[in-house]
């Protein structure tokens, strides 16, 4: 069959869309649907029913990810995995994560409408916590097997919250670890996704091709002085705390806009201590995050980093104490799935340009047991994690097609390899 | 009679200056007198004691400041004040306030046992509060006659300490609005007290000759941006409020050493809004205070602090709140009391230097009222506030004997212009 002209059902696309925007929604035009909350389990809810109405099969592993899969007549078929995830940051935006799901489930009605033979089951999945309102990337992480039953003892959202969301769910720590999946069995990961910034529509692109989803670390930096009466302590004889951390603050964005041009770097919080008014600043400690396209420049990045604290500290007198919190490693996407993205694009008349994900995505986990791909449509504004999130629905349409090409694509390279 | 060769008992100085600091002493070598608290009452009536033993006459006004009086026997004499204070700020040294109050009784007796006559009454004063566990500068403001209404509804201490204080020491509100003292009765006032910093020792002075005490000011500043992904926003499309808070920090500092070097600046706090590593910063406020010899460099360097905190809003692109939450004036010393001093010092062969105070002192609130005068004597290592506060007991017994030659030279001069 010639599936060159095929293109999704935009009319049941969007009218899912509209279905899923309303379970959540808040006043403000975002939604509301942190990991395991009522409205997240209702989207999930409305998700499996979707699945079943169309007749695809429904399945739900020991994580709580929920699937539905278009499956091929071939003895022993492995899988091809498209999808992102329905939960959402605490009043966040109706297209992060929802909108990969949907045209996942898109692409896997389109299929099944052409009546296509597949080489590979089709799997569209809507994995659990990706926006770490308990854990984060916590689904993906347990089907790419290496979720540590150490990250369950201290979860970002709290224990309790986790554990009151594993009850909620009806889920298990012991679930979440037995969820691994077998590589040889999958093929590949997909995933579409908004861009979350505004480099598509500046360059005028309707695709980003994602290369990597960059690696970031935390550090607790503290700068330590000595309280002084901040009336009768003579300038130049002060220990200043917030002098070095200050500094700091400056020359390390300066340092990433200079020399680490494809890095972000943020010094999202001080705190100074004892923090009064008439009291020289004895202690400020100091939150840094960092984030780089592969491990060497991420490592480069840390080593100038850590000088440049070193160097601010030393410049004012100051003690420094480095707190390493930990990382999480950059992924490389697969160079055969980007190449598909491409053509996929070039096809539909899209143009099409190469981007860094500089946010974590579900795609990070699964590049480590298969190849991953990501495909980004633009992002109005560039806002993101706010009701403000919005992208043009004739961009979501797109990207759903670039889905389903580069979907129609693999499938074709598995034939031929055959 | 020749008073050129008389000088105090130093042992008897010593031996009330050991007994004092036995009351409310801690572990490290300090006093914990908080005002109105009792160790602080205790120390009162020891000192109320002592004025009695002394066959001096004992005095409390409706402010709870406690006087010994050497009385005058002319007709309508008016009064000369010598004192300092018994409370310490919390876990505070044994020399601030206590030296200056146990000097003044130290010169009352000494001219008590040489049988001066004299033309004005001379009286030892201990003030209420002086360090402002509950509001600072409480008893000699009530002298002074400056003491508003309002400071009793928002103490620094708490409102409910502030009550607990009176109290515990039969004070009340109304009692410390009646105490002012009729300016045309009081000749002048004057205090011995520790640097409480290094510059004495550092420039081989025995003896500080205060010129003025400086004025502050402080205020609230909000530096204002946008709350983003700390990935997804390119570095050049932040508007990240740290950095106007730590480029302000940095250049309030250079001002002040390059040019107002008889000022002092502390940006004591920071608080940074939404305060997460993954969040770029969109509000930081800072606590700002700063300090200046007269009122016209307090102006000019708050014209020229706010002028840079303005402009470091500007470079990031950011909005600025400015908050003025309060000021203390500068008070300029008596030019004729600081005669008194250096002739003082010069006649018992100890080197003078004049000084700025940069600390608040009850002088500050006398100046008001009457001619007012400090001398300062060496603090070692320059601590304050702190059990680690020392001077030498001989620079205690010289700055002693410089309180009670430069009262004999005022009082020399009362005589002569009779």
């Amino acid at each position: 069959m010639e599936t060159s002209t095929l293109h999704i059902n935009a009319q049941r696309y969007q009218g899912n869309f509209e279905a899923l925007s309303r379970i959540g929604a808040t006043p403000e035009g975002g939604v509301h649907r942190p990991a395991f909350s009522p409205d997240h389990l209702a989207a999930r809810a409305w998700f499996r029913e979707k699945i079943q109405a169309a007749g695809l099969e429904f399945y739900m592993d020991s994580a709580g990810n929920h699937s539905g899969i278009l499956a091929s007549e071939q003895p022993n078929a492995r899988t091809l995995l498209l999808g992102s995830h329905l939960d959402s940051v605490p009043n966040g935006g109706r297209f992060d994560g929802a909108l990969g799901v949907l045209a996942a489930l898109e692409v896997l009605q389109t299929i099944q409408d052409a009546g296509l033979a597949l080489p590979v089951h089709l799997e569209a999945i809507d994995f659990s916590d990706e926006e770490g309102t308990l854990i984060g990337l916590l689904g993906s992480s347990a089907v790419a097997g290496n979720l540590a039953p150490e990250k369950f003892k201290n979860p970002r959202g709290g224990r309790q919250a986790f554990l009151d969301g594993l009850a909620r769910a009806d889920l298990s720590e012991e679930g979440f670890l037995q969820a691994a999946r077998t590589p040889e069995n999958l093929v590949g990961y997909l995933e579409l996704h908004i861009e979350q910034g505004e480099r598509l529509l500046q360059a005028g692109a309707a695709i980003g091709v994602v290369t990597s989803i960059v690696g970031l670390a935390s550090y607790r930096l503290t700068f330590t002085g000595r309280a002084d009466h901040a009336g009768t302590t003579p300038m130049p004889k002060r220990l200043d705390a917030g002098q070095g951390a200050s500094a700091f603050t400056l020359v390390a964005r300066k340092l990433v806009l200079n020399e680490f041009s494809d890095c972000v770097v943020n010094i999202g919080k001080m705190e100074f201590l004892p923090g009064a008014f008439n009291i020289v600043p004895e202690q400020v400690t100091l939150a840094l995050e960092y984030r780089a396209p592969d491990e060497a420049t991420l490592q480069a990045l840390e080593t100038a980093l850590l000088d440049q604290a070193r160097h601010s500290a030393e410049e004012y007198g100051l003690g420094l104490q480095v707190e390493f919190l930990g990382m999480k490693e950059s992924a490389q996407m697969d160079r055969i799935t980007r190449n598909a993205v491409q053509i996929a694009a070039k096809k539909l008349n899209l143009e099409a340009m190469p981007l860094i994900s500089y946010a974590g995505h579900d795609a990070q986990s699964m590049a480590v047991i298969c190849p991953a791909g990501m495909i980004f449509i633009p992002s109005v504004g560039g806002a993101s994690h706010s009701p403000r999130e919005y992208s043009e629905w004739e961009d979501c349409i797109a990207g759903a097609n670039v889905l389903l090409h580069s979907t129609l694509s693999l499938l074709a390279n598995l034939e031929q390899s055959r």
